[in-house]
């Protein structure tokens, strides 16, 4: 009952860890699965997530659990099924049967600690700060959760090397994650209404995800204050005129994140100044993702994005000027302050537990520039790689009434601000999918979300 | 947005923290809040749940805030809102802000080590590692999740004091609890069809709990594998002659728990076999709840358990011999191996950081016996505390096949084992209601979910 090892698929992983292996060379490696999180006290767990890297390469979410490569050769260390708990919680798979499960030696956790002592074993720190600590004392060495120490760096860029390219089974955990992610916004389309809950939305949408015995990549935003760009909150009322910004992805089964926005009107009409802006959204969204093949340098496609969002706003009457002295200035980026997107894998924002070594490619790096300094992604795109593009427009206050942006006396006399008055009802639109690049060029994998306005309204309607 | 304080009710939390204090005397006291936990990576958090015992006091889920009592006053140390996120999390509220709504000093977290430094103040420790590291530091002691230092059995026993009577804030908690509570088990039995997945209909009830803005208070068992106590797996068959058994609680907003168990045949009628046992647990359970009140105490309520059961599957021919004769010699716990409840407040298993102190009174301990020792509760009930009542019959392989339990020779003579067979169609069937103790006896607060069979079927086939 534990674990349903009888449709697990060890191939794929087997041969992950023998690419690992290969880009490791000689030197061992430790990669912690890390234990369940207590809610409230320790027997009330959140559900269990195995860290990515270990999924990657085991595929399995073994509570606890060490992969170790010793140089030669992968083993898992877990722990031994406890007799008194199958009392409770169902057999557990025995060390052998996991074992030949994972075409791998599977050894007592207890013995992990002879194993690895004074090998000088790489690791990447858990974000479980238990099993970081663990890992630290196992290590003999202090291990902090999203830093990586010089002496890992190999075995970090070794995963980046790896996780970058979407082999067929992650392809296809992914299309799994989609298919879900499919479903729940279709549902939330079809379960807005005025004088709702946003909770509401949001319960369609997550309901489709747990039918299908999965989970959401990372917390749910339904909300029709899209300009909150993490907003948590989903108490609020749908009013008549609001903006529906749902961005609810699912995680596959191996742990593979789908990560979409849709914004939808209350009533199932965009009223006409909505529909102006999300046609520039749209616009902008169509023109990158078209951009996106192998060879594109993602920060160019931001650029893209920028320059397409800022025609569009230049159109409108909101922004004045040259479209590429606009971008230039951050005018634009005053209405959309964050990346065009990310990596896309395991983690909703790929790898970014090993910070900007995932996103930047060897040589690049972050500027503080105001409208590249929040890009997560600045590298040459290939094929087999996930990203998204996901450009938005958002009227956030706490931007527009800065002292250092929107009324930054430069960027100020760039906005036609009575223009933007009569935006009032668009306070957040953003338009996300997951586009896979392939050797052509790409695929959207999120193509069957609605997202042309008529497409939306119909399915709304329907 | 980051947190509305606008419907914020203070008075209750400053009652209970002057009960604290009055409890502590003149003893320094540290309750921390707790961080958001990662899910994969350190920006990518589960929920966030502050911890219960903060929650108590302070009533707002302040992420990494504590509480300290300087043995005089209550003061509140938490982050800055740092302007930055405000772009990106929506305003909120400043510690100014935050005092007024609470009606208690809130000061900046860094300034926490210098207030708690020397003061020997007692603590309980968080359940989030990184926050029960900074409790060590601060007080210069090591501490461990799940244990309580002799030092800090007063802040326990204090809390216990307290936490165990359950004010009218608490009660109307625990009553918006029970209500989506409700809504989600008659979603469950209106969802059930033979052939979908056990996911289906976890998703119907959760989706009552994510509508009104709520989390489930601990992981939800939708199983036909009922006879799996703690099942954690969703992804199995309705067969047509299954039992489907959901032990399935909402969380209020201020953080209390109901916890609701139903079992419901799958084809919404229940075989006649199931139809006996169902009879036998229901009216174990009624027989229970019929003598909590005040002054009963909870063992010999989970005696009287034992004792139902057992006259139950003697009249179904499963057991032979005297009732009082099959309970000592364990027969009965043989198919209900677990304790017949447990606190409930703002933990599911309420207070079960501080392990048994709360539901163990004075001088009684665990005994090592079968069908005492998974007993979590040993308390004289009084008014104004809350308990689970949820008797059980499960055919639990492990133990029906365990050479000391089913297979004990002495305890094997006991069990008819060819009745049993007949009985193959019942594998699990929990009835679990919330109940709360009042002067005159007691009040079932889960009262209006279906648990007669013509109710349950009624519910399904409407």
């Amino acid at each position: 009952m534990g674990m349903d090892l009888s449709s697990f698929e060890a191939v794929p992983f087997v041969n992950r860890r023998a690419r690992l292996s290969q880009a490791l060379g000689a030197k061992p490696a430790l990669v912690a699965a890390g234990l369940p999180l207590p809610r409230n006290y320790l027997a009330n767990t959140y559900s269990y997530r195995a860290g990515s890297h270990f999924l990657y390469l085991f595929g399995l979410p073994l509570r606890g659990a060490f992969g170790f490569f010793d140089g030669q050769t992968w083993h898992v260390f877990a722990p031994n099924p406890d007799p008194a708990s199958a009392l409770w919680h169902g057999p557990e798979p025995t060390l052998q049967e996991l074992s030949a499960a994972l075409l791998c030696p599977v050894h007592a956790l207890e013995d992990l600690e002879t194993e690895v002592a004074n090998r000088g074993a790489m690791t990447l720190p858990s974000s479980d700060a238990r099993t970081c600590l663990n890992q630290s004392k196992l290590l003999g060495r202090a291990l902090q959760t999203g830093e990586i120490a010089p002496h890992d760096h190999p075995l970090a860029d070794a995963m980046v090397s790896l996780r970058l390219f979407h082999d067929a089974a992650a392809l296809a955990e992914m299309r799994v994650a989609v298919e879900a992610t499919t479903a729940a916004h279709l549902a939330g389309m079809q379960a807005t209404r005025p004088g709702l809950k946003e909770s509401h939305v949001r319960a369609a949408m997550e309901a489709q995800i747990i039918a299908r015995n999965m989970t959401t990549a990372y917390g749910s935003i339904v909300t029709v204050h899209g300009e909150v760009l993490h907003n948590e909150l989903h108490g609020g009322d749908i009013g008549i005129n609001d903006l529906l910004l749902a961005d609810v992805g699912a995680e596959s089964p191996g742990g593979f994140a789908s990560d979409v926005t849709r914004t939808w009107p209350a009533q199932g009409t965009y009223s006409s100044t909505q529909a102006e802006v999300y046609e520039v959204v749209l616009k902008t969204q169509k023109d990158v993702i078209a951009a996106v093949k192998p060879g594109a340098r993602y920060r160019d496609l931001h650029m893209l994005a920028l320059t397409r969002m800022g025609q569009g706003l230049i159109d409108l009457g909101i922004l004045r000027g040259g479209v590429d002295e606009l971008v230039e200035a951050g005018a634009v980026s005053l209405f959309f302050p964050h990346g065009t997107g990310h990596l896309l894998g395991l983690d909703v924002h790929d790898m970014e537990d090993l910070g900007d070594r995932a996103g930047y490619a060897p040589g690049r790096q972050r500027t503080k520039n105001f409208k590249l300094r929040t890009l997560r992604l600045d590298r040459d795109l290939l094929p087999r790689m996930a990203v998204t593009i996901e450009p938005g427009f958002y009227q956030v206050p706490a931007i527009l009434q800065h002292p250092e942006m929107g009324q930054d006396p430069k960027l100020h006399s760039l906005v036609d601000w009575a223009v933007l008055e009569r935006f009032s009802d668009v306070r957040g639109i953003r338009i996300e999918d997951d586009v896979f690049v392939t050797e052509e060029g790409h695929e959207v994998l999120t193509a069957a979300i609605p997202k042309e306005r008529a497409d939306v309204q119909a399915t709304m309607h329907a």
